[in-house]
């Protein structure tokens, strides 16, 4: 393959990687996500000289993937963006094209996407040809391969997998329905069910980590009290892996995949949220014993996106 | 296109087609679903034989795909078939294959992706490259075709989609889950919402159609009632769309199909349920505004299943 960057936009932060013609990683940057659309697409483009310093080739010239945290058209144009609304709207791939060389390939696509296009090329999913990778974060986010392929969709939006609605009891959902499954699965949802649980009196431990305060506790006050062993923030961790749980076993159920990958900070921190989610997995999915589907962690951490952005760059190159 | 034999096996009746090299059903018959699993492959076999007649070919040695409705592998062996539990555990394609003519191709797989293959060849869906099928029965089948290719899953289990559970706290389902979406949107669950209402004191022209008993009450009866423009049938159709509407909005978030077809006698027979059906979908929908994304009915009616499996074999065959 060609060499080639790639950089993945975060509701945080901007992390851009240049590939050698190999697809490893000769270097990388990372920086704060800029508030305004505009100089999105002027950082995005400064990481871009800044990984290419020592490549034989000009930063225009190679070609280039970026994630946005979105769904973005098959043309490239952002049409919902919750955690960087500034480029909602924007024809990302044009204002990111009319910047560089007319010759070399600019692809846009979904941050989750592109990070499981990168776990089944050079990662945990390796090998398989129908793969359904899972980002745990402010929200949920997916990608899927099926016959060796990335999922697109027809319009670019495939893998909104975390506005599937699993409880229109639960709770409202900042997209404006009720019990999507990112209020439950998520570590923004992590958080929530703990502190359901810190308000109801139990998790005293978290609610200490949190300052006192129940209505202060988040996802790492109660896996931080997992990890010490302690008993009723194991049970939070054991509910939230029944939800998340719930919502693989419905996606394996639709697209049957061969592998889950599951990613964010929240899986690479707590492996204990692993063994109750296969025990109940197991029991959610349609016909267990029929399938082999394992569930692993990523392996490429948070440089998954910007890898898998710009493996497919790559390739458009030829 | 060879000419080719498609049959589809239902809980209920066994119907055949046989396709002429232009993909038309030259010749068509329907039989009762026999009970046990050895009278299954005879009966396959004699309804092959049945629309042969008059082909230039022997039976055996025409391209032969057979739909079935449940799991099927990718190898062609049954898992989970909830209708026709006597095949289960059945190596179905080999015992069709070894009383067939070595060089002939027989396919089997799901009846629903049978069906959505013949809907996106010569049905509704012609001319669109990612397709969603959803057949309404006594549960829901589900078919898809990403990129112009069936989704088929790792293991041959895609689409098993009317077990995505959409309310942990809904009525049980025979698979050992609570609130499977058919037990919201199938027509059997139809009849639950229905019998519901009939409980609850309403709905007593459904009743009265129904000899009296709320227990009694079925989808037809109000189906026809809403036909009749009964208001108390109405706003049971309109729970029932809203219902339909969910699930349809989070496969269409996962999946992004460019067009989504509706089978089943319900929707065939009931056009009612659409208009509530469209208006939810866009409201349960991300980004409606960004999507061409029309909810038709299905064309093929009851031979869907069998024109899709006889063009599957004969694309098998070259």
């Amino acid at each position: 393959m060609a060499s080639a960057i790639g950089v993945d936009i975060g509701g945080t932060k901007v992390l851009a990687v240049r590939l050698n013609a190999a697809g490893e990683v000769e270097a990388w940057s990372k920086r704060r996500t800029p508030v305004s659309a505009s100089d999105v697409i002027d950082a995005v483009l400064f990481s871009v000289a800044q990984v290419a310093e020592g490549a034989d080739q000009a930063p225009e010239t190679l070609p280039l993937g970026v994630g946005f945290p979105g769904m973005l058209d098959r043309n490239g144009t952002a049409h919902f963006c919750p955690h960087l609304h500034s480029v909602d709207g924007m024809d990302l791939r044009r204002l990111l094209a009319e910047r560089r060389d007319p010759n070399a390939a600019t692809v846009v696509l979904n941050d989750a996407t592109a990070a499981c296009w990168a776990e089944h090329s050079v990662g945990a999913a390796r090998g398989f040809e129908d793969v359904l990778m899972v980002t745990l974060g402010t929200g949920i986010g997916g990608g899927m391969v099926a016959h060796g392929r990335l999922l697109e969709g027809g319009h670019g939006f495939a893998g909104e997998i975390g506005h599937m609605v699993i409880d229109p009891h639960g709770p409202p959902c900042p997209c404006g329905k009720r019990g999507c499954w990112e209020r439950f699965a998520s570590g923004d949802g992590l958080g929530r069910l703990a502190r359901e649980a810190a308000m109801a009196g139990t998790l005293d431990c978290a609610v200490a980590a949190a300052g006192g305060d129940p209505e202060a506790v988040r996802g790492e006050h109660v896996t931080e009290a997992a990890l010490k062993g302690q008993p009723e923030a194991l049970a939070v961790m054991k509910e939230y892996a029944w939800w998340l749980a719930l919502g693989l076993a419905n996606l394996s159920n639709v697209l049957d995949p061969s592998i889950i990958v599951l990613g964010g900070g929240l899986i690479e921190a707590e492996q204990a949220v692993m063994e109750p989610l296969r025990h109940d997995f197991a029991n959610l999915v349609e016909a267990p014993e029929a399938r082999a589907l394992p569930v692993l962690a990523a392996e490429l951490g948070e440089k998954a996106g910007a890898v898998g952005a710009a493996l497919l760059a790559a390739q458009r190159t030829g």
